[in-house]
């Protein structure tokens, strides 16, 4: 079964907004087996929708339209779908109701330019959109299913979750499908295939694997694909242990969540708390951890002590340790963590210093260079990493890789 | 002239990655008066980029194709083209040196496969990579340039800016644009397009005027397009100043750039510093700050207290002001901002303590309530903010506001 997006609207054609809803939809798509085939966005032009619509139903089985259903006059999807399929207007009611409440609750008078918001081409099923005033609207023809949906991601969202995709599933003959991920940090992705090369070639022809690398860390993606849904979960599980097995340390956890949520998880369990540290990275760890839900069971706090001074008032670290070895230096941080988990009352602690330039670089710290500690009550790991990018990528590198310093630590304080 | 943009790679089809480049690319273009009519994103599939590129064709005077440029098998692009102009390959002698370059300086051995690289259709004119083997390729068949480019984003970015932006203004007729972007913050698009409906429209037919809202802040876009760039400069430099008149103190800057880095050049340029106590931006606030280059010139650092102990050691806030009026409280945040001013000894200093959600919120204090100070030597200004977004928009939304009013605090400081 083939899908394709077109996004409507000319927002994303000036570079305003970046597409993010299609990236979105493409990974809830593949989970359900639909393989999306072509991407476009489009501008809010009639004759250039209505020609991607045709030429997208000419590939496509299931074609997702977001955007231009707005109630102002560059809003044309819904009048151009009503064209395509050679239609007219009725009113919805349930689509009414919804935009009354939505207006009473903020306590807005609704104009009739809102009333016609839930004016809908006669041939289509309304798919409530509790988020919003447009709603969303399933076609069905030629044998084409086409989904027309806000291009508010969060409306987008709530829409494909709740119903879309249930109505989806519920309407397609789709195959079964297991995924199941496996989280490494740590290892590179080439090195990483070849470790577990032998198991790959195991997989039958139903089970596919698929490397999904972001910068310290890859994803492997199981995804099997069949009739019965024991079956294949079964066969996933036993590949799975095997993959889990050989890859080692480098694996953090089988589920598809980021690295520090998935670290955060762990500790909770185990009831610890952490605390950090930052100079370079500059407050980004710390927001990597605190933009999760529930964070402050585990995280304390920190410092972002961008300064010598904040270096020594907040976290203890010796005037002289600063003169003598620099900021960034395995002193430093060994002292800033050692200050970390003794002024934050923490189990573990995490402290990085470094050069993320593009200043700041010496002959012998240049760019890139960054101290990172990680550290509990017994056990203190420091390390030194060369990274050789730009200002935001080293300070990216350099959170992860105490994400996975911190892992690691974490496994072996279990023991 | 009318561009398109042509993804090629399964990544984004299967929502691995999301498209970033095209937004930057449509961005760049427009600066220089060529208006992407389509982006599209198709798979490495040879028949599918054989219809992408002929369709785009009849549309765009200038295609610009990114991605399956790599040295593996599933890299199609190269042979593709080739396919599509009808053409054979030639080694080609600059690019193969620049491969030779890049293995030479990470002690690598060069592979047959690694050499193939330097391989480009007959007819095209190569656009050398400084950041990676894969060649640029410019075309120019039939009336239509095509421009291939890696999908790596910072090897494309430094490619568009360095060569293929300047040898597209060479090669088209391309009309003079002069742009001048006005930055606001903490207005609304609909209250402020009313307050300066009538200088709008005083425009002439040549100027236009573009509003980019973001949260919390809206960025008005001036762009004049004619023949003589000092003509229209001095028109857009004369409506911009009514509108910044106008505007009046939510206008922020005269340039294209993030607020917090027009706050801290404003600072930097005073010789101003600035601290941060952060609780439910948990650190988000410092990072907007430091992931701009020289920002340790006016960022101290800060605290991010998560917890009410951190609160009290970190800030000096009295843990009988923690118990009586709570964390998310007036009392709490103006003990912050001024722990913040003693304890980091800076000019200026922001504090902000919410409840971001989903968890924690009360009936008098639900999720959303976010205290904000912003205080100096001798002023310290307090505002209650009621946000109703996710976890995510609640951070987003408060650091904005934090910085709407440490921009105002510095304009009255100034006085």
């Amino acid at each position: 079964m083939l899908a394709e997006i077109i996004t409507i609207g000319d927002e994303i054609l000036i570079g305003q907004i970046v597409d993010t809803n299609s990236a979105w939809m493409a990974t809830e798509l593949n989970k359900i087996g639909l393989r999306v085939k072509q991407i476009t966005s489009v501008s809010d032009d009639r004759e250039h929708i209505l020609k991607a619509l045709s030429e997208a139903a000419g590939r496509a089985d299931v074609i997702f339209i977001t955007g231009g259903l707005g109630p102002t006059k560059d809003d044309i999807t819904k009048k151009t779908l009503a064209e395509y399929f050679g239609v007219g207007f009725v009113e919805n009611k349930d689509a009414l109701t919804n935009v009354e409440r939505i207006f009473a609750k903020y306590n807005r008078p609704l104009l009739e330019v809102n009333r016609q918001q839930a004016l809908v081409p006669a041939n289509c099923e309304v798919v409530l959109n509790q988020n919003g005033t447009a709603p969303g609207m399933w076609f069905n023809h030629n044998g084409v299913i086409y989904m027309s949906m806000p291009g508010v991601p969060f409306e987008m969202m709530y829409m494909m979750e709740g119903q879309v995709i249930p109505k989806l599933k519920a309407t397609l003959k789709l195959p079964v499908i297991i995924h199941k991920t496996l989280l490494t940090v740590g290892e590179g992705e080439s090195f990483l295939a070849e470790r577990i090369a032998d198991i790959e070639n195991d997989l039958p022809p139903y089970i596919k694997l698929a490397y999904l690398p972001k910068p310290g860390q890859v994803r492997l993606r199981l995804s099997a694909f069949g009739e019965d849904e024991n079956v294949l979960q079964a066969q996933v599980d036993i590949f799975a242990a095997r993959f889990i097995d050989r890859i080692g340390s480098p694996f953090v956890i089988d589920q598809d969540i980021p690295l520090e949520k998935a670290i955060l998880d762990k500790m909770e369990s185990r009831g610890l708390t952490l605390s950090v540290a930052e100079s370079c990275t500059g407050g980004y760890l710390s927001h990597l951890f605190t933009q999760h839900a529930g964070s402050s069971l585990v995280f304390l706090g920190g410092a972002v002590s961008y300064s010598y001074e904040l270096k020594e008032s907040i976290l203890g670290v010796r005037n002289e340790t600063l003169w003598q070895h620099g900021a960034v230096s395995e002193e430093t941080v060994k002292e800033m963590v050692e200050g970390a988990l003794l002024n934050f009352k923490s189990d573990l602690a995490v402290a990085i210093t470094g050069v993320a330039g593009p200043g700041g670089g010496t002959e012998d710290k240049p760019v890139g260079t960054v101290w990172i500690a990680v550290a509990g009550k017994q056990k203190t790991v420091i390390k030194k990493y060369t990274f050789d990018g730009k200002r935001r990528q080293n300070i990216e590198r350099s959170a992860v890789m105490a994400l996975a310093m911190l892992n690691n630590l974490l496994a072996e304080i279990d023991k």
